[in-house]
């Protein structure tokens, strides 16, 4: 079956990198043509261009970040939010969620004043916050806030993605209530905006920085991803315990992935050996997704799966080994994006085997 | 299949919270009535009222609390001693084994004066060392100590479940020496008696320091409890990384939960969307129980399960997804509490799909 | 089937424990007897003697450790080098690395200093370096350092397994860049070598001692591993988030495990109830192995995999539960190591089920 494989669903304004130049990836050159391969299987019930239409206006940086609902009651959204303003509105959204938390618990009024209030950036508030998680008592906060001030003030695409990050959160975790809750006490969010910053390091050969970020990070939040792992934007590492990410993976746009989540490698092979995420895949707890293969956009992978094979576009994978739900002749195609629906069960739990 | 869930097997005589008032629960008024609706399947092989006689007979702060044997040996057993008295001569056995451990060790005379020794009560010591783990260079460790002992102070049901607690860590780990090593290093316990305090917290809508709590938790222990979770007595969180516990979550009394263990939502609603699991349930190590479903009193969840689906009082759950071990229409049924045995695999080892 | 169990494949110079002296256990008493007990429906087109003469040769203080070409191309290989020279040479090429690690980052100059080049021997660094991560404001770094320094001292076969272990990872993980960022930066490394102390002081009835560093390498590293437990040389633990290993597992030379494993025990009965590991196996991530059950030299089992019953020696178990690859009757016989060649998925993959 031949799949188009991101870039076919979801328009970026800006994206931060194309992931699948390799020749081994046919890309989508314009999204508005038709899809003539669609797969003569798939099924019928399911209106392939509602889905493609709601992916053609969703934008990772946009206020439709999370929204679910069809796309016929959105088309008429506008799209003219300019993202440095957004960026801006977002922190100083952030302080005043702060001044209000303090107003209510005026007991962390230090706290909150170190972590958001004396900053007058996001960069040098997420700088700081990160330093002091992860400096101990060889490796000084102060050596790592001014390493972390100047990768983020001199790469504004990490910022944008923090920004995605933060809504993405708030939008998509039910348990977020506030920006500053997510940015104070998201491990997930935490670990994923310190890798953005080690993985900008290693892209600069400073692979020793690179390193040791990455095994604090592992320390101090359970979360291992290798530098050099490839992640876009909009990306929600719930709970986070545990998930591992290995050197040549890389990830789409509005992924989510729950805690214990492996996407490994195998063989001592150097070389391209880790899994391809697309844009809006939704992986479940405890799953380990293996090799070099291929997640297409918009799949979902039910919670304590083990993949090793290929995942169509909009299909389910749940088990161990993963199957299609449907059946691989002609799997159920999903019509909404699994990354924010975050559901995790439909489909599933009413497929017979899932009946106890 | 209507069955009764909690309340039916284990009669507490203070029991901390009523987790099932919902309508949707069929709360058994009298524990005494006769079963008419025993289901028709169940196995003949084992009398479910050896089971009903010996769990109306358990009692979560009784000294019988890890006891396995048949009912007809303890009926005589009194149950006179009072809790308070009982939970004053915990703190002072553990002060015993303090003193005794620092005699073979005087190196960490320090660490333990500091930790055990030089505290009056069970209150000031958890309250110490729960602040001083959960501190960091930006949370210090005095407003976390006067913010837990004040809720330990006047939330005496938090104590007689930390009592309980720690007697459930002796009496069913057997890598348990003594109490004070459950008080010292079990993180699993730790990190419930945390939890209880932001549970705590989080009724009195003090949310923003409940939230705060669950992450230091999260980053320190590895276990990622929402402080919205309702948590009974007599709980061991065995091992505990990875441990994920969603908001809505209820778990009864005497469970036994193992690492990497998911007991998760699904999907972006709020409202009530994760398990309910009853009590003397088992759960074994890298399980995900997804969903509002229900996993009733005396119930067995094997090793690296996926459970979406109701399972029945006192039977066997195992599989990725799970089923019933003796099948669907007549499952086989425990005859001892499976959170109190900690036996993982009788019945699943024999299964013939276990056979390699 | 009776199978030979640990000895028989792999010879050991210098052995730091012989595991399996239980009379449940078959010790082979000479590699070179011919095996006439082959089991009749092994798969016939892999030839034993291969994989037998490859690891007669095999020694873990070998420069060979990793090498899985076929043992035809090696046999000519000398075995000269004296291990006490090669510890030698292992640290000063460490410090050779560390030296150059500055120059490229001098920012790091005092981390480095503090951590590798101020130390006169792999010893000291050793108990500085873990003595700085598992100190916590009560548990000073100098107690720690003084305790770590006299075991490591003392006992010669843990610093020949750190060497061993510093191999194994540098060879295997194609993710280790360096001995010293190995040293520095793998948690699943520092988790082992704490272990080794633990398990000193343990052997010498230092349970106080051995428990609160394991419950210090639980918080720090998410790695929980019994100072009862018994571990060979050359061993992996792959980014290592929530191992947990049992106070009665036993584990061979030459193994790597994958994050997220568990070798649990089951039941409350305490005596031997974990899981033997034998030399050579590899274990994915995910994957539990419950109650005292032997994994057979060069056994592989796939990630998120359940094991209940014994694993024969270089076969490939899958699956929750496991089974065999090949079938139980006539499994198929890996001819390379499998902790050393870390191929996952071969086997595996092309297995019928994994078709996704």
């Amino acid at each position: 079956m031949s799949t188009k494989f991101l870039g076919s669903s979801f328009t970026l304004r800006q994206p931060i990198f194309m992931p699948f130049k390799s020749s081994t990836f046919t890309m989508a050159t314009c999204i508005h043509t038709p899809r003539t391969e669609t797969p003569p299987h798939t099924n019928p019930k399911i209106d392939d261009d509602v889905f493609n239409n709601f992916a053609r206006f969703y934008r990772p940086d946009s206020p439709d970040l999370v929204s679910c609902v069809p796309i016929s009651e959105k088309r008429s959204k506008p799209f003219s939010i300019n993202p440095d303003e957004k960026a801006f509105d977002l922190w100083q959204l952030m302080k005043e969620e702060a001044r209000s938390d303090v107003d209510q618990e005026p007991i962390l009024s230090n706290y909150y004043f170190s972590s958001i209030l004396s900053h007058d950036s996001m960069e040098s508030a997420l700088a700081n916050y990160l330093s002091m998680k992860l400096s101990n008592s060889s490796l000084p906060t102060g050596i790592l806030y001014d390493l972390f001030l100047e990768v983020l003030r001199e790469d504004q695409e990490i910022m944008r993605a923090v920004n995605d990050d933060l809504r993405a959160v708030k939008e998509r975790d039910p348990a977020c209530i506030s920006y500053v809750q997510c940015f104070l006490n998201f491990k997930g969010f935490l670990a994923c905006q310190a890798h953005r910053i080690a993985h900008n390091l290693w892209s600069q050969g400073r692979k020793i920085l690179a390193l040791l970020i990455q095994n604090r990070v592992s320390e101090v939040f359970a979360v291992d991803i290798h530098p050099g792992a490839k992640i876009g934007r909009g990306i929600l590492l719930d709970h986070a315990t545990g998930v591992v990410i290995g050197e040549t993976a890389v990830i789409g746009n509005n992924v989510s992935i729950l805690h214990n989540v492996t996407l490994g490698g195998t063989g001592k092979v150097s070389g391209d050996r880790h899994p391809k995420i697309g844009d809006g895949v939704l992986i479940g707890a405890g799953t380990c997704v293996l090799g070099n293969v291929r997640i297409e956009d918009g799949a979902k992978i039910g919670a304590g799966s083990v993949v090793l094979k290929q995942v169509p576009a909009r299909t389910t994978a749940v088990g161990n080994p993963a199957k299609l739900i449907g059946g691989k002749e002609n799997p159920i195609k999903l019509d909404k994006i699994p990354s924010l629906t975050m559901d995790h069960t439909s489909h599933i739990s009413e497929w017979s085997d899932y009946v106890i």
